[in-house]
């Protein structure tokens, strides 16, 4: 039997729409083994047939590997489902590693090869980066058709939590919310944003970050799925110490702090959902 | 008489629109001297009235130093004007160093406080950044009104070419010509590109930068000013070593390369207007 993690992740982080990705210290866990048929337990029985992504994954490793076999997993899905939390990235990824540990013997795939296959299922790569890579990853798919990933370290001054709500919300759904267009002012001012805001992660400088986390893309057109938005963002943001993100297409939130108590000291009162407040470390 | 230099610079740099500037080892000299009443010699006469923006950088950098008094200034302007080239940021930078070098005494103000006041009398950073600090910068103005920049070194690996023409384009009209709207896959994809273009030119990853170089903020819309722009851009990236980009707001055009002989091979054969050739090197 062998064990690994793979962590939740949160995509976007403000103004890297499709491109930014965060890794947390709070992961999923998987026990594999061989197995003569495939065999999915611990997560909820939806999840294990065999079009289950976590099989796709497996199959489309295999397959690179030009190996044949199947598998036995078993994992609690610790990062919960449809919250924006790549609960979907890090199943693949895991898949992938599946076959990869279980059948790659001398000849194992590099994560960078893994990252193309999980990539090409997950059809964006900016949760699958950093769920590979750890830390805060940039990804794009190049014109060769290849997935490229940066990753940044982020800096020890940043405190990060999650708001977690008892709701969930549907990727398709926050898709089709964004505008077919963006005002110039808008589309420009992402380009200095995206940028500086890895600038400002890195760095840890609080008060561009409080400039440059601002996005126009996705965020003003999400926050409306997301009960208690706007209470919670006054909140978090009242004492000047805090900004408030979505995370991926929510519903979760990401708050990041430069003061090591915010989470300690946050209370949120008034909501219509549950909230769960979960202080984050960011994965290396 | 005191001496120093200015660089030339090229704002947006692609997908970095408003953002991104470039400096390089091509320079204004300024000769300077204590001087009752101001004379500015060496250039063109059209820019020696108490309006042009030398006098005034000066005069604004003065009330900041709470000094009053005049100076004589000598500048051969070496960077063509109107040509998307940073040469009314050089002169501006050039105004306020003056008031700086011959009356600031023990109190001189430090690179960031002449940037803010440069970037205001420019009311864009993007040139003055670069002018300033050397390098690569990307910078903005931050909720707070203050000017902020972020320098970057750029990689050996890649090569740098002008080439200048023997018109010029207005940076009013250039700008005019940019739409109102932008599709949303256009404005998220200036997102990762503008933010992987920093790693490209830092990395001289080639094979990155030849995807992530690709605006669609400003260049579809400008070229049409530019006589000549198609067939130098079939030219230029006709051998996949070399990719081209607009400086500025144009009509100069800025090739990069990861060939150290490409500015050497290269003929521009059968184009309307003259262009000069020019390699340049990133300025530290």
């Amino acid at each position: 039997m062998i064990k690994f993690k793979v962590p939740a992740t949160s995509a976007n982080v403000g103004p890297g729409f499709d491109c930014f990705g965060l890794a947390y210290s709070f992961c999923n866990e998987y026990k594999i083994e061989k197995s003569e048929k495939m065999i999915i337990e611990g997560c909820d029985p939806a999840f294990t047939g065999k079009d289950n992504i976590f099989n796709v994954a497996f199959l489309e490793t295999m397959k690179k590997l030009n190996k044949k076999g199947s598998f036995h997993v078993y994992y609690k899905p610790t990062i919960p489902t449809s919250r924006g939390l790549g609960s979907s990235a890090s199943v693949i990824v895991a898949g992938c590693k599946t076959a990869n540990l279980l059948y790659g013997g001398l000849k194992k795939l590099s994560d960078d090869e893994i990252f193309q296959i999980a990539s090409k299922i997950e059809g964006h790569p900016d949760n699958v980066a950093p769920a590979i890579f750890g830390g805060l990853t940039a990804s794009t798919k190049l014109d060769s058709g290849i997935f490229y990933h940066k990753k940044y370290t982020v800096s020890k001054k940043l405190y990060f939590t999650v708001l977690i709500p008892n709701f969930k919300t549907s990727t398709e759904m926050a898709r089709k919310l964004l505008p077919k267009n963006y005002k110039k002012n808008e589309a420009v001012t992402m380009l200095s944003h995206s940028t500086l805001m890895i600038e400002a992660l890195q760095s840890g400088d609080f008060n561009l970050l409080k400039t440059v986390c601002k996005d126009y893309i996705h965020e003003p057109y999400r926050k409306k799925l997301i009960k208690d938005y706007d209470l919670i963002k006054k909140t978090v943001e009242k004492n000047g110490d805090a900004v408030l993100l979505i995370s991926g297409s929510g519903p979760t939130l990401l708050t990041i702090s430069n003061n090591k108590d915010f989470a300690k000291n946050l209370k949120l009162k008034g909501t219509k959902a549950l909230w769960i407040i979960k202080p984050m470390k960011v994965a290396k």
